[in-house]
């Protein structure tokens, strides 16, 4: 194995010993991402990277994957398998290979079908949920996670520039999203965080709304977008909330409710805060407004290689947050049937409070279309 | 409940029936999406829906997604939780109320966080992968789906067809990719069936490459596009492979063979032949050839609102194939560090052979570029 990827594995060894378990094993996502540097494709095809407390790692590879596997520089066992044959025979010979007791495994990421295959391989396998442990180690970026968040925030933000000059009143929800997303990809996004929510009227009070191609946007319709772009495997979670044509009082006020939410988060933000502290000012203000029935969800999460990642922004997460930390303040208030709004920023905590990586305006913003 | 959705619900509660279980859960991911005619995101919040083998179902959902939820219109006991008191107290909920000993879950759906939720709630759950019986239910296509899966095809073909009238010698793979990516979504793609495989020369090697952006395509490269669009929920995967300026006599006779290979596949398609039939007529084709030590993956998987699903094509599954059934027929053939080819063709079984769902040209074609 070359240097740099056993450094890249030393911190995955560490969190084995530290849980008192005989390995950590990863499967294709972020954290193996980051410590491979390369990434790759899960779907039927288990594919696994063990990496114990003490010794060589060894994998369990797609035979098919092989050519791209070659590519990490891996020099530790690798037990390949072909759809023809099945994958039990590789758990079992990977298992008997290890000849380990405990095993930590990123629940949020390991299907049960893999979870199940090592159970067969070796049944009397101590099996714990360690994702929040092997996660941890993605939470302080590094300077060039910090470029890449950067990267692909700005360029989402241009895309969303160059789409707002195209919304016109009578628009589906749908041709609005596909317009963005064609932006998004204009100016250079390799991959969506997500299938981006382009949701107007009504539809921006379901917080995870899909594009209608139904709903016609209409005048004095809330029109709220979330959406970001993936560059160099890091990505962007952005939301703005709009108004078509005209805002309402009601309209205002929410916005204004859910902007003051937002900036009371950035003003409690500072390396050393707990999680619970960001969200309790943040949904403090909503709780202390006219419309805390509207209240649907926490501040934020945390943002890097996944969009959706740790520290969870929210009351009883008494978590310190070290500088290098980047999260998500995405307040919003929802009213099931009326309106939402949501305002979201991503924001990278620093040693004396926050820089923001997003530049997007705040003011309350009505398009004249 | 409404009719409808006691109709959608009914086959899998005859799913558990059928294999002993008490009933069957599903998770956000195309079977929930079929069940419940929507779909949910599920990133790091648990969501499932427990169809009983007898009885009215539950479900447990995220409170910021009742909004949502109300669309489907279900009349069984729901079991929210909010993020800042955590799922547990939901899940022993749902578990009391449910009073079941036994689940069929989706192993390739279900992440190991929820197997752990539900284990902690009822530890003496007997949980078993019903992954393959409750895919099942998707493998027969209805005519609805098929034109949904023909429109999804069609636009990505129109994408591939106004990418290729751009591709010039110099490019990167990463350029290649976006443009085929903008084109998708000018076409009318609502998502990207995963993220396109574009790769030159030696990248062409690896099934799963990613585009590289310090990769100039040039003269004499093969050139592989393996992607797709998502129209409606379901979802294209198609593959072409060219050659930029000209082919070498080897790619000829490499192309000749993987399209041979694709073409035996074709003519031992009908109702009622088995996975293992259609892809020991494939791959015996590629094993007669020079090239037998460039194969390294079965012909091809189901098709539908997963771009990876039942039936697998690959011998050894000696299930027969209805009428009705989409697959993909993608022989390749892969020398690492030299360059590989695939045809990947999406193909609906009839009673009396076959319909191409794919019509873009399959004969060798060399980019003038």
């Amino acid at each position: 194995m070359t240097n740099s990827l056993s450094d890249r594995l030393a911190p995955y060894a560490a969190v084995a010993a530290d849980l008192g378990v005989d390995a950590v094993a990863l499967v294709p996502g972020p954290n193996f991402t980051r410590a491979v540097d390369h990434s790759f494709m899960s779907h039927e095809r288990p594919f696994v990277l063990v990496i114990p407390a003490n010794g060589p790692p060894a994998a369990l590879v797609p035979n098919l994957e092989l050519g791209s596997w070659e590519l990490v520089g891996f020099d530790g066992a690798v037990f390949d398998w072909r759809d023809q044959t099945g994958y039990g025979d590789a758990f079992a010979k990977l298992m008997a290979h290890l000849n380990i007791t405990s095993l930590g495994v990123e629940g949020q990421v390991m299907r049960v079908f893999v979870h199940h295959a090592l159970m067969t391989a070796q049944p009397d396998l101590r099996i714990i949920d360690a994702e929040r442990e092997i996660s941890a180690l993605r939470m302080i970026k590094t300077e060039k996670d910090i470029e890449a968040l950067q990267l692909a925030i700005t360029l989402s933000e241009r895309a969303l520039h160059r789409t707002l000059d195209t919304v016109k009143l009578g628009q589906s929800e749908k041709e609005i999203e596909r317009k963005l997303v064609q932006m998004l990809f204009a100016e250079g996004a390799d991959e969506l965080s997500f299938s981006p929510i382009v949701a107007a009227g009504d539809g921006s009070a379901r917080p995870h709304a899909h594009a209608r191609a139904d709903y016609a946007v209409k005048a004095g319709d809330a029109l709220l977008i979330d959406f970001g772009a993936v560059k160099d495997g890091f990505t962007a979670d952005i939301t703005r909330t709009f108004f078509l044509g005209h805002a309402t009082d009601e309209g205002r006020a929410v916005y204004d409710t859910v902007l003051r939410a937002n900036l009371a988060g950035l003003a409690a933000t500072r390396a050393g805060v707990t999680a619970h502290d960001i969200d309790d000012a943040v949904i403090s203000v909503l709780e202390n407004s006219p419309y805390a029935d509207r209240i649907r969800t926490k501040t934020g999460h945390g943002l890097g290689r996944s969009v959706h990642e740790a520290p969870y922004i929210m009351r009883g997460n008494h978590m310190t947050l070290p500088a290098g930390t980047v999260y998500t303040n995405e307040p919003g208030l929802y009213e099931i049937g009326n309106f939402g709004v949501r305002i979201e920023d991503d924001v990278l905590i620093t040693e004396d409070g926050y820089r923001l990586l997003t530049h997007f305006p705040k003011e309350l913003m009505v398009l004249p279309c």
